[in-house]
C-alpha cells in the first residue's frame, strides 16, 4: 500500500490518561482510536495486525477440529437464568439493554449458554459427538475500570472455543490437544519464550484450570514461574499443597508479573446439566455432555506484543503479525529515481509481498521516525545514493543492522 | 469437510413463527440458529456463505480504494448529540446500555459520527483527501417488529463505507464509481439480473439517493421498474416530476415488490459541519469535507439469495456464494468402495476444491434430501454402481441435469 494513500497519521503524543505502553504506542502510530475508556476502534494498520493474529488462531483451532460459528451479542434473560448467570449480583460485568416492548436483553460476555442451547438441536446420539465449535466475535464486559489499553477492554474480540465430549476421558484428550494448539498460537505470534502454561484455580469438575500467562510488567497477574520446567502457578493457588502435587519447589520459582493471554477450563456438566444437553450412549442410556471452554483475546495478544516488543522509538512487530512485511521508504527527489522506486514497489507487490511504500512528500527524518514508530520489521531505503550503486539499503528494525542489497535481488525471475 | 464431522443437522420443519422462506430454509438446513425474533446466529454452513459474500464485497470495495477499519459498537452520548441523533425521539431504533457509573451508551446502528470524529485526527489538509474508509461490522437496530428472517435483523453485519472528499465534483466521481462496484458485487453474488439501481429520496445535499433493489415478493419495498433501461424508482418518489426529470414513462414501468440490498447516499456536510471536519485547501482556506455513505447488509444479501434461489426441496446456491463448491455423496457400503470414495475426496481437496463429503452412515434418501435442502450447486454421487463404470454421477442442483463422468477426470495431474 502507498503510504500517501493511508489515511492515518502518526502523533507525537498520546492522551494523558493513557498510562500503558500498548495504548500509547498504538494510538501514536495510528493503529487504533480511542472511543471511550476501554473502548478502541481498529484503524487500517491495527486491523491488519488483529486479522493476522485471528488467522493464526483460526488455523491452529481448525487443525484440532474446531468448526467456526458466529453467534449473536444479544442474549435472552430466560436462557441465562437457567444457569443462574443472568442476575447482576452473580455476574457483575453484564451490559444490559432492552427491546421496544421493555424486554431486557444482555450483551454476551461469553457464550456457553447460547452455544449449549444450539447444540441441543444438533446433538442427540453418541454418534454426534465429540463437537468442537468456536467463534471470533465481539464480547462486551462492563469493567468498572479500564486502564490497560487494549489489554482489558470493555468491548473486544474474543476467540471462544467450546468442546462437547462423551466422557471425561474424551474431554481430557482434547484438553491436552488444546494446550498444544495454544502454545503454537503464542509461539507463532512471537510470544513463545515469554508465555507459560500456568496452573490456576479450577472448579467443581477439575482441580485446576490452565492459563497462558505472558511475562510483562504491564500484566495484572502475579505468577510463580519455574523457568526450567516452563510452567507456572498463579498466585491464587500458590500454596504448599499445590506445589507438592505439581512437584515444584519454592526455591526454583521466581515471582513475576504477567498477563493472561489465554485460558482453558474444564466445565464438566456445569452448563449441560441445567440446560439439558444430553445424548444417548451406545447402550441406549441418556448421558450428560461433558464440556470445556477455551478463550483467547486477539486484542489482548496484540497489546501484549506491543508491551514486550518496543523501544523508545516505537513498536517492533514480530514478522508473523506485522501489518506489512516490508516498509519501503523512498527518499528520491528526482523523477527518474522516483520511477525506479515505484518499479521496486511494483515488483515486490507482484511477488505477493506485503509492502507499505512511503512515497510521501516528507523529510527523511519524518519518514524514519514514522517507520520506527509503526514498527514494520524490515525497512528498505531507496535514494539517489543507493540507486547509484544499483542497491537498496536494508535495515532490520530490531537489530538495527544495515546492509546494502542489489536491486536485482528484489525482482521476480520472470 | 466430512459431513460426519459437521455438527449441524437438518430439520423437517421450521418454527411456526418464521413466515419467510429465507428463515425457514436456512433454519431447516442448519445454516443459522434463531436466538430471538430478528436475532440469528450463523452456524458453520451459514458462516461460510456469509464470509463469501463479505469477501466479494471486500474485494470490490478495496478495488475502488476503500481502507478497512473496525469500529466499536459502544457509542457516547456526547458525540451523537452534536449531530442531533442521540435522542430516541429523533432516532427510534437505538439500543442503549450503561456503564457501572450510569453513563448511558448507545450501540451503533451506523457509523457516520464515530468515523467523522476519527477523521478529525487524520485529515488536516487537501493533501489528506480524498479518503474512503469502510468496515464489515455488527450493527444493532431496535426494530419494533422483525418478521423477515435474516433480511431485517435486530443485530446484523453491515458493510458501511464512508467517503470524504474535497469537493462536490470529487464526491460525485467516487459516487459513480461506487455504483459500478455495487452492481459488480450483486452480479458476483448471483443477484445481477434481479437487481435495479433505484432512485429514492435524497436529502438536503442531493435530489436523490440510490438504492439497489432486488426483485422478490419477500421484499418490503415497492418500486417501479424500467426493465429496458435497467433502472427503477422507489414508490416514495414516484411522481410526474421525477418521471420527467429521469426521462421515464409511466407506460414503460412495472410495479414490483423488492428488497433493498444496498444503498448509497450523498451526505454533503450534514455530519462534517456539526462535527467540525474541515481541511485547508490549496489556497490556505478552511473548507468543510464533503461526505457520502454506502451500505450493504451481507446477511440481507444472503437472505435475498435464498428467497430467489430455491425450490420446494431446498436452497439452490449460486456458485460464488455456495458454502462448498461440490457435495460429494458416497452411497458405498463395501469397504473397498468406501476407500475409493475417500480417494476421490482427498484428490479434490488436494486441488483446493471446497467439498462437503457425505460419508455418513445414512440412507441414500436421507442424503439426497439433505443435499437438496443444503443446496450446493454440483453434486457428485459415488456408489458401487458408478464405480463399476469407473465413473461418478454428476448432478446439477439447479437444472437437475445428470451425467456420468470418468473418475480419472477428478484426479490432479501430478
Amino acid at each position: 500500500m502507498r503510504q500517501s494513500q493511508l489515511f492515518t497519521k502518526t502523533f507525537k503524543d498520546s492522551p494523558k490518561d493513557e498510562v500503558t505502553i500498548n495504548a500509547q504506542l498504538l494510538l501514536r502510530a495510528g493503529f487504533i482510536n480511542k472511543e471511550l475508556a476501554g473502548v478502541y476502534s481498529y484503524l487500517p494498520l491495527g486491523l491488519r495486525v488483529l486479522n493476522k493474529i485471528c488467522n493464526i488462531i483460526r488455523e491452529e483451532i481448525n487443525t484440532i477440529g474446531g468448526q467456526e460459528v458466529f453467534l449473536t451479542s444479544l442474549q435472552s434473560q430466560e436462557l441465562w437464568e437457567k444457569t443462574d448467570r443472568w442476575s447482576d449480583e452473580v455476574v457483575d460485568n453484564w451490559f444490559k439493554t432492552e427491546l421496544k416492548n421493555k424486554t431486557v436483553l444482555g450483551l454476551a460476555f461469553t457464550a456457553e449458554e447460547p452455544l449449549t442451547a444450539i447444540m441441543k438441536n444438533h446433538i442427540k446420539s453418541y454418534k454426534d459427538l465429540p463437537v468442537y465449535a468456536y467463534q471470533i466475535q465481539t464480547k462486551f464486559r462492563n469493567e468498572l475500570r479500564a486502564k490497560s489499553g487494549i489489554m482489558r477492554a470493555r468491548e473486544f474480540l474474543m476467540k471462544d472455543l467450546y468442546s462437547f465430549s462423551r466422557s471425561q476421558e474424551e474431554h481430557e484428550q482434547f484438553y491436552e490437544k488444546s494446550k498444544e494448539a495454544y502454545l503454537k498460537i503464542f509461539e507463532r505470534c512471537g510470544l513463545g519464550s515469554q508465555t507459560y502454561l500456568t496452573f490456576s484455580s479450577g472448579g467443581v469438575f477439575s482441580k485446576y484450570s490452565h492459563e497462558f500467562q505472558t511475562l510483562t510488567n504491564a500484566g495484572e497477574d502475579t505468577i510463580f514461574v519455574d523457568k526450567n520446567k516452563k510452567i507456572a502457578i498463579n498466585k491464587e493457588v500458590y500454596n504448599d499443597e499445590v506445589l507438592n502435587s505439581l512437584g515444584l519447589k519454592k526455591a526454583e520459582l521466581v515471582e513475576e508479573k504477567a498477563v493472561e493471554v489465554g485460558n482453558i477450563f474444564t466445565l464438566g456438566t456445569k452448563f449441560s446439566e441445567p440446560l439439558g444437553l444430553k445424548f444417548t450412549d451406545e447402550n441406549g442410556k441418556q448421558q450428560t455432555v461433558i464440556m470445556g471452554c477455551y478463550g483467547i483475546g486477539p486484542g489482548r495478544v496484540m497489546g501484549t506484543i506491543v508491551e514486550i516488543y518496543h523501544d523508545e522509538k516505537g513498536i517492533i512487530w514480530p514478522e508473523a503479525v506485522a501489518p506489512f512485511q516490508i516498509h519501503l521508504i523512498s527518499l528520491c527527489k528526482d523523477e527518474n529515481d522516483k520511477k525506479k522506486a515505484d518499479e521496486i514497489y511494483n515488483n515486490l507487490i507482484k511477488q505477493n509481498i506485503e509492502v507499505l511504500y512511503d512515497d510521501r512528500d516528507a523529510s527523511a527524518g519524518q519518514k524514519f521516525a514514522d517507520s520506527d514508530l509503526i514498527g514494520i520489521p524490515i525497512r528498505y531505503i531507496v535514494s539517489s545514493k543507493t540507486l547509484e550503486q544499483g542497491s537498496v539499503e536494508v535495515k532490520n528494525r530490531k537489530s538495527g543492522k544495515v546492509e546494502m542489497v542489489e536491486i536485482t535481488k528484489f525482482f521476480s525471475v520472470n
